[in-house]
């Protein structure tokens, strides 16, 4: 079985539709592309008691890591640390470590003549707060050190909202955990597409396709406007290696397209344009 | 305090980053703009076990309203309403008024020679097969019915994931129900934009102006690329009528900018571009 992964994006603005929640999009597809599997998003507000609860139910679950979005930064709503913090009956603290990265940031802002002088304001220091017995990771891009906790077989990281600083920290930092977690198991996937045939009519010859194909998922996504079907099936699997992977993939694709050209429908490799 | 709302989103593509979620950004941005306050979102795989447990934790928070999105389409993998039938602990049975739904769009698709004869083959049957105590609600443009079941004080309707489905079935079903809940109470927001000062500069001020201003939340957002802070600066309120909000909004943006500027920032009222 590959690792299970949760992850957790705080920010009011993803609740008011302000944002779209691009963070989760592209953490789920690098995460899945390095072998991870992700089994759920929870989306919550800035708001402490909310955070705190999430991450205890998300750790109650005991996934192999749990990652959290947002939240990280200077101001008075970014409240992820205390929730965390709350999630696991810690102390907030100042961590050294990540003080002396804070304080780096600045002194560089300093050196490039964008501030005068080197102030460690209690906005700044919040950065450098952590739960204790968390450790700072290193923010390539931004201010606030991400930060790192192993929770009873849990690996729990909490990554600024930022999307360039986010994923800067994910390739840096977790994208070689998970690889080591999950060894060579690496997932597949491809997509062909099925016209004039009803989903619903396509519906048992896919249950067909995924008995005779055990390793291999397929799902029927209807991407027709309004009366003409047009339907995507996705074919995907999880292998050691890609040759068994892409053999896999291929024998379920082969089956089910002349499934549904025996059905009356019409296969197209690409997407209709 | 306005009406509170969970979203619920099913669907492996939502996990393996295969596509991004504009259900939930459209449904966030909808419902608040009536008025309404999503409290949660939480994305699960296409399992009945897990479908379940979502569905039983949010009851459980007692929202008003629980708006589930995926799942009800004629193929094995949509499992959302067997997944809302355990967790209410209640049969899946044949719904006739659902029955009658799907059947009429078959019969369309008849008129239409799309079709010689209308069959109802199990995975058409599907998708009128409802937890029992449930009521179908008309699809404008899809075939499955969406679901809707009161349980205790909350509202729990189940919608397809198909967007254009979705979309519909929202603007006649469900708008007016959340319109009904809110009243006058209507959302507020706009942005105005400061350069030339740090996140860390901001937080002091925000915090000083959102004590003067208890109604009106402001919250930043770093949009700089790279070395040039660039920050939106987010007002919102929740107000009975607009002029009431459009004042409120006004003297808080008026206190914030002129606080940034004695600060050495400068403020642009539009995004850089």
């Amino acid at each position: 079985m590959t690792g299970q992964m949760e992850i957790i994006c705080v920010g009011n603005e993803l609740l008011i539709g302000k944002t779209l929640n691009t963070n989760a999009h592209w953490m789920t597809k690098r995460a899945t592309s390095l072998g991870m599997m992700v089994k759920r998003i929870t989306i919550i507000s800035d708001d402490v008691d909310e955070i705190a609860k999430a991450v205890c139910e998300a750790l109650q679950r005991k996934p192999r890591f749990l990652i959290t979005t947002g939240g990280l930064g200077p101001t008075f709503d970014d409240k992820t640390l205390e929730g965390i913090a709350k999630a696991l009956s810690k102390k907030l603290e100042v961590n050294e470590k990540a003080l002396e990265m804070v304080k780096e940031k600045y002194e560089t802002f300093q050196k490039q003549g964008r501030i005068e002088k080197v102030e460690m304001t209690p906005a700044r220091v919040k950065m450098a707060t952590l739960p204790k017995g968390t450790e700072p990771l290193h923010n390539p891009i931004g201010t606030a050190p991400a930060v790192l906790a192993e929770i009873k077989g849990t690996v729990l990281i909490a990554l600024p909202g930022v999307p360039s600083e986010m994923e800067a920290i994910f390739e840096e930092s977790i994208a070689p955990l998970l690889k080591k977690e999950a060894g060579n198991v690496t997932f597949f996937e491809t997509s062909i597409y099925a016209d004039s045939i009803f989903e619903s009519t396509l519906a048992p010859l896919i249950d067909e396709t995924m008995r005779s194909n055990p390793y291999v998922y397929i799902k029927s996504h209807p991407r027709g406007e309004e009366k003409v079907p047009h339907i995507e099936l996705h074919f995907s699997t999880t292998a050691e290696d890609s040759k068994t992977a892409k053999d896999r993939l291929e024998k379920a694709i082969i089956q089910l397209s002349d499934l549904i050209e025996r059905n009356g429908g019409k296969i197209r490799p690409k997407k209709k344009t």
